[in-house]
Protein backbone atom coordinates (compact mmCIF):
# COMPACT_ATOMS: atom_id res chain seq x y z
CA UNK A 1 0.00 0.00 0.00
CA UNK A 2 1.69 3.71 -1.42
CA UNK A 3 0.97 6.60 1.03
CA UNK A 4 0.39 9.87 -0.06
CA UNK A 5 3.31 11.04 1.91
CA UNK A 6 2.55 14.94 1.35
CA UNK A 7 4.10 16.84 4.35
CA UNK A 8 1.30 18.37 6.84
CA UNK A 9 1.49 22.05 8.46
CA UNK A 10 2.00 22.22 12.38
CA UNK A 11 1.55 24.87 14.42
CA UNK A 12 3.53 23.38 17.63
CA UNK A 13 7.22 24.51 18.33
CA UNK A 14 8.00 21.18 18.24
CA UNK A 15 7.68 19.95 14.99
CA UNK A 16 9.98 21.06 12.12
CA UNK A 17 8.88 21.66 8.64
CA UNK A 18 7.89 18.40 6.69
CA UNK A 19 7.89 16.19 9.34
CA UNK A 20 4.07 15.68 9.78
CA UNK A 21 2.79 13.48 6.62
CA UNK A 22 -0.67 12.91 5.23
CA UNK A 23 -0.78 8.92 5.88
CA UNK A 24 -4.01 8.74 3.55
CA UNK A 25 -3.26 6.21 0.33
CA UNK A 26 -1.54 7.75 -2.13
CA UNK A 27 -4.22 9.30 -4.97
CA UNK A 28 -6.58 10.18 -2.32
CA UNK A 29 -9.56 12.35 -2.56
CA UNK A 30 -10.49 15.14 -0.18
CA UNK A 31 -7.94 16.80 2.27
CA UNK A 32 -4.93 15.14 3.10
CA UNK A 33 -4.95 13.69 6.96
CA UNK A 34 -2.06 12.39 9.16
CA UNK A 35 -4.77 9.85 11.15
CA UNK A 36 -7.42 8.78 8.58
CA UNK A 37 -7.81 5.26 10.00
CA UNK A 38 -8.96 6.76 13.38
CA UNK A 39 -11.09 9.02 11.62
CA UNK A 40 -14.60 6.54 12.33
CA UNK A 41 -13.27 5.88 16.00
CA UNK A 42 -13.20 9.86 16.58
CA UNK A 43 -16.81 9.72 16.00
CA UNK A 44 -17.95 6.83 17.89
CA UNK A 45 -15.42 6.38 20.54
CA UNK A 46 -13.29 9.86 20.60
CA UNK A 47 -11.86 8.95 24.41
CA UNK A 48 -9.87 5.97 22.56
CA UNK A 49 -8.87 7.37 19.51
CA UNK A 50 -7.14 10.19 21.56
CA UNK A 51 -5.94 7.63 23.99
CA UNK A 52 -4.25 5.97 20.39
CA UNK A 53 -2.98 8.95 19.05
CA UNK A 54 -2.04 9.95 22.65
CA UNK A 55 -0.03 6.96 23.49
CA UNK A 56 1.38 6.73 20.08
CA UNK A 57 3.03 10.21 20.03
CA UNK A 58 3.44 11.01 23.44
CA UNK A 59 5.96 10.34 26.31
CA UNK A 60 3.98 9.36 29.46
CA UNK A 61 4.54 11.14 32.51
CA UNK A 62 1.01 10.65 34.96
CA UNK A 63 3.55 9.44 37.18
CA UNK A 64 5.84 12.72 37.63
CA UNK A 65 3.84 15.13 39.23
CA UNK A 66 6.67 16.71 41.06
CA UNK A 67 8.19 20.53 40.44
CA UNK A 68 11.72 18.46 39.08
CA UNK A 69 9.72 15.89 37.61
CA UNK A 70 9.88 17.67 34.29
CA UNK A 71 7.70 17.98 31.40
CA UNK A 72 4.57 15.43 31.87
CA UNK A 73 3.89 14.44 27.78
CA UNK A 74 6.14 15.33 25.14
CA UNK A 75 6.46 14.62 21.75
CA UNK A 76 8.74 11.28 21.96
CA UNK A 77 10.72 12.24 18.80
CA UNK A 78 11.09 16.00 20.79
CA UNK A 79 13.43 13.49 23.23
CA UNK A 80 16.03 12.72 20.05
CA UNK A 81 17.22 15.86 20.14
CA UNK A 82 20.25 17.14 22.01
CA UNK A 83 20.49 18.99 25.23
CA UNK A 84 21.26 22.15 23.37
CA UNK A 85 18.67 21.70 20.79
CA UNK A 86 16.24 21.33 23.55
CA UNK A 87 17.14 24.41 25.38
CA UNK A 88 16.11 26.56 21.87
CA UNK A 89 12.53 24.64 22.71
CA UNK A 90 12.63 25.62 26.11
CA UNK A 91 13.37 22.45 27.98
CA UNK A 92 16.21 22.94 30.24
CA UNK A 93 17.43 18.92 30.68
CA UNK A 94 20.22 20.42 33.32
CA UNK A 95 17.24 21.15 35.56
CA UNK A 96 16.24 17.47 35.97
CA UNK A 97 17.49 14.90 38.10
CA UNK A 98 18.98 11.98 36.09
CA UNK A 99 16.50 9.60 36.82
CA UNK A 100 14.34 11.49 34.85
CA UNK A 101 16.41 12.38 32.00
CA UNK A 102 16.84 8.61 31.71
CA UNK A 103 12.77 8.22 31.74
CA UNK A 104 12.41 10.85 29.16
CA UNK A 105 14.98 9.58 27.19
CA UNK A 106 13.95 6.16 26.80
CA UNK A 107 10.62 7.15 25.45
CA UNK A 108 12.40 8.62 22.69
CA UNK A 109 10.88 7.45 18.91
CA UNK A 110 11.09 8.18 15.59
CA UNK A 111 7.85 10.31 14.08
CA UNK A 112 7.46 7.30 11.42
CA UNK A 113 7.55 4.90 14.57
CA UNK A 114 5.22 7.14 16.36
CA UNK A 115 2.64 7.05 13.25
CA UNK A 116 3.37 3.02 12.88
CA UNK A 117 2.33 2.50 16.51
CA UNK A 118 -0.72 4.55 15.78
CA UNK A 119 -1.75 2.21 13.00
CA UNK A 120 -1.25 -0.84 15.06
CA UNK A 121 -2.74 0.32 18.53
CA UNK A 122 -6.07 1.51 15.97
CA UNK A 123 -5.97 -1.98 14.20
CA UNK A 124 -5.87 -3.92 17.71
CA UNK A 125 -8.71 -1.78 19.12
CA UNK A 126 -11.04 -2.99 16.27
CA UNK A 127 -9.99 -6.65 16.93
CA UNK A 128 -11.36 -6.32 20.48
CA UNK A 129 -14.61 -8.06 21.87
CA UNK A 130 -17.27 -6.13 21.14
CA UNK A 131 -15.10 -3.34 19.29
CA UNK A 132 -17.11 -1.35 16.95
CA UNK A 133 -16.83 -2.88 12.79
CA UNK A 134 -15.04 -0.27 11.44
CA UNK A 135 -15.91 1.02 8.01
CA UNK A 136 -15.03 -0.99 4.61
CA UNK A 137 -12.36 1.81 3.52
CA UNK A 138 -10.52 2.05 7.11
CA UNK A 139 -10.93 -2.11 7.33
CA UNK A 140 -8.86 -2.11 4.15
CA UNK A 141 -6.43 0.47 4.99
CA UNK A 142 -5.33 -1.53 8.37
CA UNK A 143 -5.56 -5.09 6.72
CA UNK A 144 -3.33 -4.14 4.23
CA UNK A 145 -1.29 -3.06 6.97
CA UNK A 146 -1.32 -6.09 9.25
CA UNK A 147 -3.56 -8.63 8.21
CA UNK A 148 -7.08 -9.48 9.13
CA UNK A 149 -9.33 -7.95 11.36
CA UNK A 150 -11.35 -10.05 13.87
CA UNK A 151 -13.25 -9.24 16.55
CA UNK A 152 -11.86 -10.73 19.45
CA UNK A 153 -8.53 -11.70 18.53
CA UNK A 154 -6.99 -9.03 19.88
CA UNK A 155 -5.28 -10.36 23.40
CA UNK A 156 -3.66 -8.03 26.61
CA UNK A 157 -0.12 -8.95 25.43
CA UNK A 158 1.07 -9.81 29.14
CA UNK A 159 -1.72 -12.33 29.95
CA UNK A 160 -3.18 -12.99 26.71
CA UNK A 161 -6.78 -13.08 27.66
CA UNK A 162 -8.95 -11.24 24.89
CA UNK A 163 -9.73 -7.80 26.11
CA UNK A 164 -12.76 -5.94 25.51
CA UNK A 165 -13.37 -2.63 23.82
CA UNK A 166 -15.54 -1.68 26.60
CA UNK A 167 -12.56 -1.56 29.20
CA UNK A 168 -11.44 1.69 27.47
CA UNK A 169 -14.94 3.81 29.52
CA UNK A 170 -13.79 1.34 32.77
CA UNK A 171 -11.42 3.58 35.18
CA UNK A 172 -10.14 2.31 38.91
CA UNK A 173 -9.37 5.80 40.78
CA UNK A 174 -8.79 8.04 37.34
CA UNK A 175 -6.68 5.26 35.79
CA UNK A 176 -8.10 3.20 32.29
CA UNK A 177 -8.03 -0.33 32.73
CA UNK A 178 -6.60 -1.20 29.53
CA UNK A 179 -3.48 0.58 28.96
CA UNK A 180 -0.62 0.61 26.15
CA UNK A 181 2.15 -1.86 26.53
CA UNK A 182 5.70 -2.36 25.19
CA UNK A 183 7.07 -5.70 24.64
CA UNK A 184 10.25 -4.11 25.55
CA UNK A 185 9.28 -1.00 27.52
CA UNK A 186 12.42 0.63 25.78
CA UNK A 187 11.19 0.14 22.15
CA UNK A 188 8.39 2.12 20.12
CA UNK A 189 7.39 -0.17 17.21
CA UNK A 190 4.33 -1.33 15.98
CA UNK A 191 6.11 -4.96 16.46
CA UNK A 192 6.92 -3.95 20.42
CA UNK A 193 3.81 -1.90 21.19
CA UNK A 194 0.04 -3.69 22.13
CA UNK A 195 -2.98 -3.54 24.55
CA UNK A 196 -2.85 -4.65 28.25
CA UNK A 197 -4.79 -4.71 31.26
CA UNK A 198 -3.69 -2.33 33.46
CA UNK A 199 -2.84 -4.76 36.61
CA UNK A 200 -0.50 -6.59 33.50
CA UNK A 201 0.76 -3.46 32.43
CA UNK A 202 1.89 -2.72 36.27
CA UNK A 203 2.82 -6.10 37.23
CA UNK A 204 5.32 -6.32 33.81
CA UNK A 205 6.58 -2.35 35.37
CA UNK A 206 9.84 -2.13 33.61
CA UNK A 207 10.72 -5.28 32.83
CA UNK A 208 10.62 -6.88 29.08
CA UNK A 209 7.80 -9.24 28.63
CA UNK A 210 10.44 -12.20 28.23
CA UNK A 211 11.97 -10.98 31.66
CA UNK A 212 8.53 -10.64 33.50
CA UNK A 213 7.68 -14.30 32.35
CA UNK A 214 11.47 -14.99 33.63
CA UNK A 215 10.88 -13.35 36.67
CA UNK A 216 7.82 -14.93 37.92
CA UNK A 217 8.94 -18.58 36.83
CA UNK A 218 11.52 -17.74 38.47
CA UNK A 219 9.19 -16.57 42.08
CA UNK A 220 6.75 -19.81 41.06
CA UNK A 221 9.96 -22.13 41.51
CA UNK A 222 11.00 -20.56 44.58
CA UNK A 223 7.74 -20.57 45.91
CA UNK A 224 7.47 -24.36 45.33
CA UNK A 225 4.03 -23.68 42.99
CA UNK A 226 2.76 -25.88 40.82
CA UNK A 227 2.76 -24.25 37.65
CA UNK A 228 0.30 -27.02 36.74
CA UNK A 229 -2.22 -27.70 39.29
CA UNK A 230 -5.98 -26.52 38.00
CA UNK A 231 -7.25 -24.12 40.73
CA UNK B 1 6.50 -13.32 77.76
CA UNK B 2 4.14 -10.56 80.43
CA UNK B 3 4.02 -6.80 79.37
CA UNK B 4 3.66 -3.69 81.11
CA UNK B 5 0.39 -2.39 79.60
CA UNK B 6 0.20 0.93 81.55
CA UNK B 7 -1.72 3.30 79.42
CA UNK B 8 0.21 6.10 77.55
CA UNK B 9 -0.99 9.40 77.37
CA UNK B 10 -1.42 10.59 73.96
CA UNK B 11 -1.99 14.02 72.66
CA UNK B 12 -3.51 12.81 69.02
CA UNK B 13 -7.10 13.68 68.39
CA UNK B 14 -7.40 10.34 66.85
CA UNK B 15 -6.08 9.30 70.23
CA UNK B 16 -8.75 7.70 72.96
CA UNK B 17 -7.73 7.50 77.03
CA UNK B 18 -6.59 4.42 77.45
CA UNK B 19 -5.17 3.30 74.30
CA UNK B 20 -1.85 3.28 73.92
CA UNK B 21 0.00 1.09 76.37
CA UNK B 22 3.57 0.41 77.33
CA UNK B 23 5.26 -2.46 75.81
CA UNK B 24 8.22 -2.78 77.99
CA UNK B 25 8.25 -6.37 79.93
CA UNK B 26 6.23 -6.21 83.23
CA UNK B 27 8.14 -4.85 85.96
CA UNK B 28 10.65 -3.03 83.87
CA UNK B 29 13.00 -0.19 84.86
CA UNK B 30 12.53 3.50 83.50
CA UNK B 31 9.76 5.20 81.68
CA UNK B 32 7.09 3.50 79.65
CA UNK B 33 7.70 3.45 76.02
CA UNK B 34 5.36 2.23 73.05
CA UNK B 35 8.05 1.30 71.25
CA UNK B 36 10.84 0.21 73.28
CA UNK B 37 11.95 -2.81 70.99
CA UNK B 38 13.02 0.24 68.09
CA UNK B 39 15.30 1.97 70.54
CA UNK B 40 18.13 0.86 68.87
CA UNK B 41 16.99 0.89 65.06
CA UNK B 42 15.96 4.60 65.95
CA UNK B 43 19.23 5.56 66.65
CA UNK B 44 21.75 3.71 64.30
CA UNK B 45 18.73 3.64 61.20
CA UNK B 46 16.14 6.09 62.35
CA UNK B 47 14.39 5.61 58.87
CA UNK B 48 13.97 2.02 59.40
CA UNK B 49 12.44 3.13 62.82
CA UNK B 50 10.38 5.83 61.61
CA UNK B 51 8.84 3.48 58.31
CA UNK B 52 8.42 0.33 60.81
CA UNK B 53 6.19 2.75 62.85
CA UNK B 54 4.79 4.49 60.09
CA UNK B 55 3.73 1.17 58.11
CA UNK B 56 2.66 -0.43 61.02
CA UNK B 57 0.22 2.46 62.27
CA UNK B 58 -0.51 4.70 59.49
CA UNK B 59 -2.76 4.09 56.64
CA UNK B 60 -1.44 4.42 53.25
CA UNK B 61 -2.59 7.19 50.59
CA UNK B 62 0.64 8.19 48.58
CA UNK B 63 -1.17 7.41 45.36
CA UNK B 64 -3.88 9.71 46.23
CA UNK B 65 -2.79 13.19 45.83
CA UNK B 66 -6.15 14.58 44.46
CA UNK B 67 -8.26 16.95 46.14
CA UNK B 68 -11.12 14.64 46.72
CA UNK B 69 -8.77 12.05 47.59
CA UNK B 70 -9.24 12.42 51.53
CA UNK B 71 -6.55 12.00 54.32
CA UNK B 72 -3.23 10.92 53.20
CA UNK B 73 -2.33 8.77 55.86
CA UNK B 74 -4.49 8.40 59.51
CA UNK B 75 -3.61 6.10 61.77
CA UNK B 76 -5.64 2.76 61.37
CA UNK B 77 -7.70 2.01 64.19
CA UNK B 78 -9.75 6.02 63.21
CA UNK B 79 -10.96 4.00 60.14
CA UNK B 80 -12.73 1.30 62.60
CA UNK B 81 -14.87 4.22 63.65
CA UNK B 82 -18.60 5.18 61.99
CA UNK B 83 -19.10 7.78 59.72
CA UNK B 84 -20.75 9.36 62.54
CA UNK B 85 -17.94 9.25 64.98
CA UNK B 86 -15.36 10.08 62.14
CA UNK B 87 -17.21 13.68 61.45
CA UNK B 88 -16.79 14.71 65.33
CA UNK B 89 -12.67 14.23 64.78
CA UNK B 90 -13.46 15.97 61.44
CA UNK B 91 -13.48 13.75 58.68
CA UNK B 92 -16.00 14.04 56.31
CA UNK B 93 -15.99 10.71 54.57
CA UNK B 94 -19.14 11.66 52.42
CA UNK B 95 -16.44 13.90 50.77
CA UNK B 96 -14.98 11.12 49.37
CA UNK B 97 -15.51 8.63 46.40
CA UNK B 98 -16.97 5.22 47.36
CA UNK B 99 -13.56 3.90 45.50
CA UNK B 100 -11.72 6.05 48.37
CA UNK B 101 -13.74 5.14 51.27
CA UNK B 102 -13.32 1.59 50.37
CA UNK B 103 -9.58 1.84 50.24
CA UNK B 104 -9.70 3.68 53.30
CA UNK B 105 -12.41 1.28 55.29
CA UNK B 106 -9.82 -1.44 54.17
CA UNK B 107 -6.78 -0.42 55.67
CA UNK B 108 -8.16 -0.31 59.40
CA UNK B 109 -6.67 -2.20 62.24
CA UNK B 110 -7.10 -2.89 65.75
CA UNK B 111 -4.48 -0.73 67.33
CA UNK B 112 -2.97 -3.99 69.52
CA UNK B 113 -2.75 -5.47 65.78
CA UNK B 114 -0.84 -2.48 64.34
CA UNK B 115 1.85 -2.57 67.35
CA UNK B 116 1.98 -6.44 66.83
CA UNK B 117 3.03 -5.73 62.81
CA UNK B 118 5.85 -2.78 64.20
CA UNK B 119 7.01 -5.68 66.73
CA UNK B 120 7.13 -8.51 63.24
CA UNK B 121 8.65 -5.77 61.44
CA UNK B 122 11.56 -5.18 64.11
CA UNK B 123 12.13 -8.52 64.16
CA UNK B 124 11.74 -9.28 60.28
CA UNK B 125 14.87 -6.60 59.98
CA UNK B 126 16.72 -7.41 61.94
CA UNK B 127 16.90 -11.32 60.40
CA UNK B 128 18.28 -8.83 56.90
CA UNK B 129 21.44 -9.34 55.50
CA UNK B 130 23.73 -6.69 56.74
CA UNK B 131 21.48 -5.85 59.62
CA UNK B 132 22.62 -4.28 62.62
CA UNK B 133 22.56 -6.61 65.54
CA UNK B 134 20.12 -5.77 68.21
CA UNK B 135 21.26 -5.14 71.66
CA UNK B 136 20.79 -8.46 73.86
CA UNK B 137 17.99 -7.38 75.07
CA UNK B 138 16.28 -6.41 72.31
CA UNK B 139 17.33 -9.39 70.99
CA UNK B 140 15.82 -11.62 73.78
CA UNK B 141 12.35 -9.50 73.64
CA UNK B 142 11.68 -9.95 70.16
CA UNK B 143 12.53 -13.83 70.31
CA UNK B 144 11.05 -13.95 73.11
CA UNK B 145 7.80 -13.10 70.63
CA UNK B 146 8.83 -14.63 67.15
CA UNK B 147 11.59 -16.74 67.54
CA UNK B 148 15.57 -16.90 66.87
CA UNK B 149 17.14 -13.71 64.71
CA UNK B 150 19.53 -15.13 62.37
CA UNK B 151 20.73 -12.15 59.90
CA UNK B 152 20.24 -13.06 56.26
CA UNK B 153 16.97 -15.15 57.10
CA UNK B 154 14.20 -12.48 56.16
CA UNK B 155 13.01 -12.95 52.58
CA UNK B 156 10.45 -11.16 50.37
CA UNK B 157 7.20 -11.35 51.30
CA UNK B 158 6.52 -12.24 47.51
CA UNK B 159 10.04 -13.52 45.43
CA UNK B 160 11.30 -15.29 48.57
CA UNK B 161 14.25 -13.95 47.94
CA UNK B 162 16.76 -12.47 51.09
CA UNK B 163 16.46 -8.85 51.73
CA UNK B 164 19.12 -6.59 52.45
CA UNK B 165 18.83 -4.21 55.38
CA UNK B 166 20.93 -1.47 52.72
CA UNK B 167 17.56 -1.49 50.57
CA UNK B 168 16.25 0.45 52.76
CA UNK B 169 18.58 3.12 51.67
CA UNK B 170 18.02 2.68 47.96
CA UNK B 171 15.03 4.43 46.27
CA UNK B 172 14.08 5.02 42.89
CA UNK B 173 12.22 8.12 41.84
CA UNK B 174 11.92 8.93 45.84
CA UNK B 175 10.22 5.05 46.42
CA UNK B 176 12.34 3.02 48.73
CA UNK B 177 13.19 -0.64 47.31
CA UNK B 178 11.54 -1.94 50.16
CA UNK B 179 8.09 -2.26 51.23
CA UNK B 180 5.73 -3.01 53.84
CA UNK B 181 3.85 -5.99 52.22
CA UNK B 182 0.82 -8.22 53.01
CA UNK B 183 0.13 -11.65 51.93
CA UNK B 184 -4.03 -10.32 52.20
CA UNK B 185 -3.52 -6.77 51.71
CA UNK B 186 -6.39 -6.17 53.57
CA UNK B 187 -5.52 -8.01 56.91
CA UNK B 188 -3.07 -5.92 59.32
CA UNK B 189 -1.76 -8.81 61.72
CA UNK B 190 1.67 -9.98 62.34
CA UNK B 191 1.16 -13.17 60.84
CA UNK B 192 -0.10 -11.68 57.65
CA UNK B 193 2.67 -8.49 57.28
CA UNK B 194 5.97 -8.41 55.73
CA UNK B 195 8.96 -6.76 53.76
CA UNK B 196 9.35 -7.16 50.23
CA UNK B 197 10.70 -5.81 47.48
CA UNK B 198 8.77 -2.69 45.97
CA UNK B 199 8.61 -4.49 42.62
CA UNK B 200 7.11 -7.41 43.65
CA UNK B 201 4.97 -5.54 46.00
CA UNK B 202 3.58 -3.12 43.35
CA UNK B 203 3.05 -6.33 40.82
CA UNK B 204 1.29 -8.22 43.82
CA UNK B 205 -0.71 -5.32 43.83
CA UNK B 206 -4.30 -5.93 45.78
CA UNK B 207 -4.09 -9.51 45.16
CA UNK B 208 -3.20 -11.82 47.89
CA UNK B 209 -0.33 -13.59 47.76
CA UNK B 210 -2.07 -16.67 46.65
CA UNK B 211 -3.73 -15.25 44.24
CA UNK B 212 -1.05 -13.44 42.89
CA UNK B 213 1.09 -16.91 42.68
CA UNK B 214 -1.92 -18.42 40.99
CA UNK B 215 -2.44 -15.47 38.24
CA UNK B 216 1.03 -15.64 37.42
CA UNK B 217 0.64 -19.71 37.22
CA UNK B 218 -2.16 -18.80 34.99
CA UNK B 219 -0.47 -16.35 32.59
CA UNK B 220 2.40 -18.66 32.26
CA UNK B 221 0.47 -21.51 31.49
CA UNK B 222 -1.05 -19.12 28.92
CA UNK B 223 2.24 -18.36 27.53
CA UNK B 224 3.61 -21.71 27.23
CA UNK B 225 6.04 -20.47 29.09
CA UNK B 226 8.46 -23.65 30.54
CA UNK B 227 8.51 -22.77 34.44
CA UNK B 228 11.44 -25.28 34.79
CA UNK B 229 13.79 -24.70 32.28
CA UNK B 230 16.78 -23.04 33.32
CA UNK B 231 17.91 -19.46 32.04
Amino acid sequence: MELCGKPLSSRSRFSKPGLHRCYKVRGHSGKCSEFPYLEHLTRVAPRVARKIVRDSVMTTGAAWKSKDAGPNRIRRWVMLLSDEELLKLGIDMTRFSAVIVAKLREKAAQYTDCMQCAQKLTWLAYGMQNAPGPPDEIREYLEGLFGGIQEGSTTCLICLAPLDFNLFDKARRGKAEIETSHRNPRVHTPENIAFAHRDCNIAQGNKTLDEFYEWTARILRKAGYDVHKKS
